[in-house]
């Protein structure tokens, strides 16, 4: 059994909570931090109750970590862990700067084993999965582009144009990492008219272009504030065909003078499955020794290149980008 | 250019006149006759009005007739432009009475060509069409079952059970004999819960079963006041796969956490190109000297079929269909 | 951690077991029976073998019984997990007779807590739920039509026209009554041209009406040699609309002049998530002390059913459902 | 009946003929010219044949005249069909130089009445035209972004990276001219990998980014060797929800595994409705003395756009599309 400590118990921390409780196998909640200990205790089932994260980490009845707190303080957290020598598990970003990532990078490269995960979920999300298992399958030949669409109904005040690259955006940066296969060299950032539902001087939506090593362009829609639900949209464009992303199952209803099926309010939802997945492959990782998933070197390049991609929306240039040598 | 003379300026007259004048190639609207003339100068355009059916079949400048009179009708009219030796094209049902019907048949095998078409305008659609291309093409196998919806939004009163049969299944029964080239040999018909919008003692929904020469189970759900919309639905079911009727194009719509499509109000707008690709092939037919479309046997045998379903009806059992021996 | 012991270790068991072992919160695997020992210790991992399934019911270590042996068997597996007190999730059929079902339900209610549940997976498949969800909810207003099919691509001689009931059209009998609430209470089976996949004298398809005691009328179709793949469909027509069993998500492929999406090849795959679910339901109802999930009267229910429908398939009538009086 | 006059008898001409001859009311062939007196012969009927198309336009008989001869020529047949009064439909490009669109801009201002349309059949294709209303009647709120795909299966040799955009997105610049009724302000081009099935050099796929005097975004992916079949997307991202361009109707398969139906092979099957539509509506235009349909200006406006577009590959630059005023 994996005794797991949980730093962070807003919605995500209290989500990750119940995941573990209720449907993975063979971990334990064991203890809870969090800034608001209330918060913490309504999470916290029979497991501890921390005021700090370092105390937690320091737990010697925690076996690995789970860090679903607020961006600026993963760096630190994770780096703890790795002192601590625990596996951890990281909600993005893995740090707030690309210089933190690598700090993370070279903080786990100097031991002698892989301890950090990122949670980039959709890596375990079923309709990602069978659009890889048949891409890698040879179903559509060899890609040449990528369509991408991220839509949320709605998010809640206050956010910027910078969030829908950093918090958003990232996700796509990180699927069409692992599903071509290639790293992004190059950005652009577009946006047109604003929705009036964005906040005042919010570009929202924006079209993130990515040009990978391989020659590979994407094309990437942002829209926070889409209003008619969650909706992630891939296609793959090969040389002998296209390969789209499922939407998730859902009753057709015919009603009214429509034919209609219901599309995920938000990413709790979309993601349920692939959230559970993303957990138990953690503990099952962990019973056997053998991580998996997205590695830190994985959240340091998403860091990079939505850090240039904050730059190309700045400059309204197209930029490279840089990558450190990988050890 | 055939000169087409119009018997019934109702809905489904003026819609036929409507397509005569601005859609078929090769033919002219040159009379309408209606019990209510004012009805008639509705639709007629620069065409002449006749008080008198008869007198309109009789008028020496009309080529051709199209009957869209009310059904008890029919056979008096089919047979007036068999003995004027003009061809015509009768909306269904070609007579009331199977009777009715063999005197229809027998009348035209009396004459020296093929005059009579039956207004089963589904044969024109491009879905059935395309759907039957595939299944002669070998697509699915022998085919084995089939399983057909007919739902109307509404119908307005009054309406009995047994127009369900006569007007609406009347149409399946056609198109099932039509893409199977099979004889239906047995019907029965069922009727469980009646909907709250059905009036008082009607039963609907009902479903039919048929049976054909070739040993195929067909069940139609008819349903009269389905209130959504119109659908039709029709899947073959052969022994390597099946083949459904397409849902006409409607352009996706994703707005209020729905992901839909429109589905038809009626049958004029679900069948509008079937109806303008009937009457274009009647013209060209005539044009040609060949008629095709629907025989008047196809209407006897509709007719013979539906009064076996209502004979089912009352019975409550399961009724061989008895066809006169073809000419 | 609910120790759970495994009568059957064919594939069904098989799967069982590694669904127990790898998916399954909060129980374990501890013993595993079979007629035959090798096949037993292929698939009990750290577990005990028995030779003997009553050794297994009996053995102290094990809590709770999983019954995945051949059909024959389930009724005398079951009345001894009763005897010993043991919760006991047992495969359909419950027992081959009506008579032995009954004998289970008497034997339950004798003692004072419920022990039994039937394995009728798909009740806790996500379509089926949501599906039911929505219906509960009043999307469609009050059902008046159901339309069922069942589609195996194919499936290992020997088998007969018997087995497409008691063991395909039985999860249609069960769903059903789940769906709406309703008892079924007549019962038609139909045949028309077998397939030329089907072996000789068995007849595929079939189709089955089942009456409900609400005046819903039910048509299954069944196939065991469909030929293309796994497929159960499921519409429910109410007074407003209708809502449909959605199809699996699976990725659309544009390759080849086609638009296309795997169909699953068997039930494995595609109830992979409800059997799993089905097992962690089954668990989680033994830790809290609530057994839910379809009971020993519904597997009895669902024999009844079946049972007339091999009656009305001799017969080629009718047959009412007589259902003894629940306890 | 309007008397028609066609230049050209290729693949184009030749589907126009039988259009003109089997479907469209109204009009009749009198006269075909080509340089090719063979295949003007094939196509022509009953109509005279000209070896000159100048002779053909001056033709007293020759009441419009339907340009499909090479691209090249249209300049100076439309000019000449000004010249002499008649109406004329001009396939796509107007002329092969924005001067040459231009010129005819003037030449028809100075005239009295109008008398050109240009060959953007799209604009008569249902699903658009459904797509329209519906963006014009609200459903989606204020747009904001448009992706478009138009791929081909394939084209024949030689085809160049220019071909792309001068015969391929020149469609989807003037249908999101129309959709939007925008102007189109500013072009950048890009491409990645080339597909294996492209010649040596030609950067086929390509993505095209056009910004809209609204402020819309629209990427335009063209892919000239799809392979698969002729696949038009067009999807419209409102302030409130999105619409699609539909997929034609094709019967649904379920066989070998697959849930599938037909991609359409080309253009010619894809948009053979709109190209009847196209001729029946300048058709009856010309009847009633009011042309409809895209202007000469929308001729002048797409080839100014695909311009930009050829500069804006050349230069790997985001440049301005700049128009002459409007008279």
């Amino acid at each position: 059994m994996v005794k797991v400590g949980l730093i962070g118990a807003g919605a995500m921390g209290a989500t990750h909570a119940r995941t573990l409780e209720t449907a993975v196998r063979g971990a334990e909640l064991v203890a809870v931090s969090d800034i608001d200990t209330a918060r913490a205790a309504a999470v916290a089932g029979t497991g501890r109750i921390h005021n700090d994260a370092q105390a937690l980490i320091a737990d010697p009845d925690v076996d690995a970590v789970l860090i679903a707190s607020s961006a600026e303080t993963h760096e630190e957290h994770v780096l703890a862990c790795l002192e601590a020598g625990k596996p951890v598990l990281c909600e993005k970003p893995l740090a707030t700067t690309v210089e933190g990532c690598r700090r993370i990078v070279e903080a786990e490269a100097a031991r002698d084993r892989r301890l950090v995960q990122v949670g980039f979920m959709r890596r375990y999300d079923h309709g990602y999965l069978e659009l890889k298992r048949l891409l890698d399958g040879g179903a559509i030949g060899t890609p040449l582009l990528v369509h991408c669409a991220h839509r949320n109904a709605d998010i809640p005040l206050p956010f910027t144009t910078e969030q829908a690259i950093t918090d958003s955006v990232v996700h796509e940066v990180d699927i069409v990492r692992w599903l071509l296969e290639q790293e992004i060299t190059a950005v652009s950032v577009l946006a047109g008219r604003a929705s009036r539902h964005a906040p005042d001087g919010v570009r929202d939506p924006q079209v993130v272009l990515l040009e990978t090593s391989g020659g590979v362009l994407v094309d990437v829609e942002s829209f926070l504030r889409a209003q008619y639900g969650y909706d992630i949209r891939c296609e793959v464009v090969g040389e002998e065909g296209t390969l789209e992303l499922p939407a998730p199952a859902a009753p057709p209803i015919r009603s009214d003078g429509r034919h209609s099926r219901a599309v995920a309010p938000g990413f709790e939802v979309r993601f349920a499955q692939a959230y559970r997945d993303e957990l138990q492959a953690w503990v099952d990782g962990m019973r056997l020794g053998r991580a998996t998933g997205p590695t830190a070197w994985d959240g340091y390049v998403a860091g990079a290149v939505t850090e240039a991609c904050l730059r190309a929306l700045d400059s309204g240039e197209r930029l490279a980008v840089r990558l450190a040598r990988r050890a």
